[in-house]
């Protein structure tokens, strides 16, 4: 089987799905993107991402290059023909080609790409048994990432920097030294058994999973407060960990070179696992 | 004739000049460029925009993709084929194609891209005659602007709201509300008979056109400070002015609502574009 891309309405070959040299998603960035996470052939939480799709699109002014209700149709499709079972679709769509100018082209029309991953099934339980370390570095990225834009160039030096250090994901610093995000995940902690994570502002993603489980853990009563937090509350915290559209809830066992709770994979993390998986929505 | 692109290796025809979807160029804005002018058949400051494009693929450690002297064969072989009289090639490198993941690829490729456009000989005249009208606007780009990468979302979205405000460039605010400089240029302004631009830092791109036009200045013995500015300074100011490589030196008559000196062309702006062209490096 060879892999398939959807592009700007055909399904390519995966070595000839290509884009033009002046689409402006390669020259300036000027597009958006989304990840699904797939399980068991199926899109999770498919409304939240296609919602917040539709809000980037309208933040940059981008006409979405498919009818709404196109989008469960492509991505199945690409489930499909790529016999993903367990994996991801990376949608992105950017404002189309046009002579190289900042300034919006008049009559461009928005590319869209489509394109599917498998990931192995144990992928995400390995990964959660040995949970992962987080190195903090400076917020260097614009002032609306709430837009889930192609800007990221700052978050990927952002991880680099943590794998070079031999750390698995980059927290954020703002000027204040508080904790933003993560490079390409929401950043939690829990202390004195408060779950706790940054309120949604332009600092950060508006993350899918983040909002699916902050309902869930309203839901059951959990403590719960969405406040700004720094190296110093780390310090004392039980657990933290991350979440994200693939990686789901991801423990975080140390800080830089400080370990978190036991240094080990905790109790808290396990048990917002499972609540996560209870409450997602398969479509 | 037909457009000719150079892509990875191959002179393409425009319509076909494509790179992968998993071009990271395309999905996480991870590469560099620069814009040469060219004038009559000759690169502007082709020494410099070749040493900037060095210093911007080393501060993201992306390797160049060709030996550093062919890059000059390269450029003229697109301005030989598409017949570039006046006009400018635009390079773009990028750290190549890999499966999407934020961390530096292992063994990707660099891509690299030159297209060639031709501009009218009376273009440049004819806008410089007339000036250019000013927006300022939030500067909401990231921290390390002074590497010339594709992450220009910001500065698309910059020009837009001065375009759709009936303005040809924006001036960008920091935080304190001193301009760093334009969406595409850098930003000056003559005080007093003192030329003023603010100093190279990591809130700026270091301009090829601004420093052969400082240098040029000195050279003469023209009053010149290297200091912020902001709205106060720019009120009582005699006249403005934007440099960058394809618009050279070009007037600003207002910012905002506010005319600056006549609300005409000024004697600095027509004395500093001649000394500018008579200091450039053609090759």
């Amino acid at each position: 089987m060879s892999r398939e891309v959807y592009v700007n309405g055909d399904y390519k070959n995966f070595k000839e799905a290509e884009v033009h040299v002046e689409d402006r998603g390669y020259q300036f960035a000027d597009g958006v993107y989304e990840v699904f996470a797939i399980l068991n052939s199926k899109i999770v939480d498919y409304e939240g991402h296609i919602k917040r799709l539709y809000r980037s699109l309208k933040e940059l002014r981008i006409t979405s290059p498919i009818q709404k209700k196109s989008y469960k149709f492509h991505i199945n499709e690409i489930i499909k023909r790529n016999i993903i079972k367990d994996g991801l679709i990376y949608l992105q769509i950017t404002r189309g080609v046009a002579s190289r100018d900042f300034k919006f082209p008049k009559n461009s029309k928005s590319s869209i790409v489509i394109i599917g991953k498998n990931i192995p099934s144990n992928y995400y339980r390995n990964s959660f048994n040995k949970g992962i370390k987080v190195k903090t570095t400076k917020d260097l990225r614009w002032k609306r990432v709430d837009i889930k834009s192609l800007n990221l160039l700052p978050p990927v030096l952002a991880k680099q920097n943590a794998v070079d250090n031999g750390f698995e994901e980059a927290w954020l610093l703002d000027e204040d030294d508080y904790i933003t995000e993560g490079s390409s995940s929401n950043a939690w902690i829990v202390k004195n058994k408060t779950v706790i994570t940054r309120p949604v502002s332009n600092s950060i993603l508006n993350g899918i999973t983040r909002s699916t489980l902050i309902k869930s853990l309203k839901k059951i009563g959990y403590k719960f407060s969405e406040r700004k937090f720094n190296l110093n509350d780390i310090k004392d915290a039980d657990e933290a960990f991350i979440t994200s559209a693939t990686q789901f809830v991801m423990p975080v066992i140390a800080i830089n070179n400080m370990r978190i709770g036991n240094g080990h994979v905790g109790e808290f993390a396990k048990l917002f696992k499972e609540i996560y998986f209870k409450s997602i929505n398969l479509s």
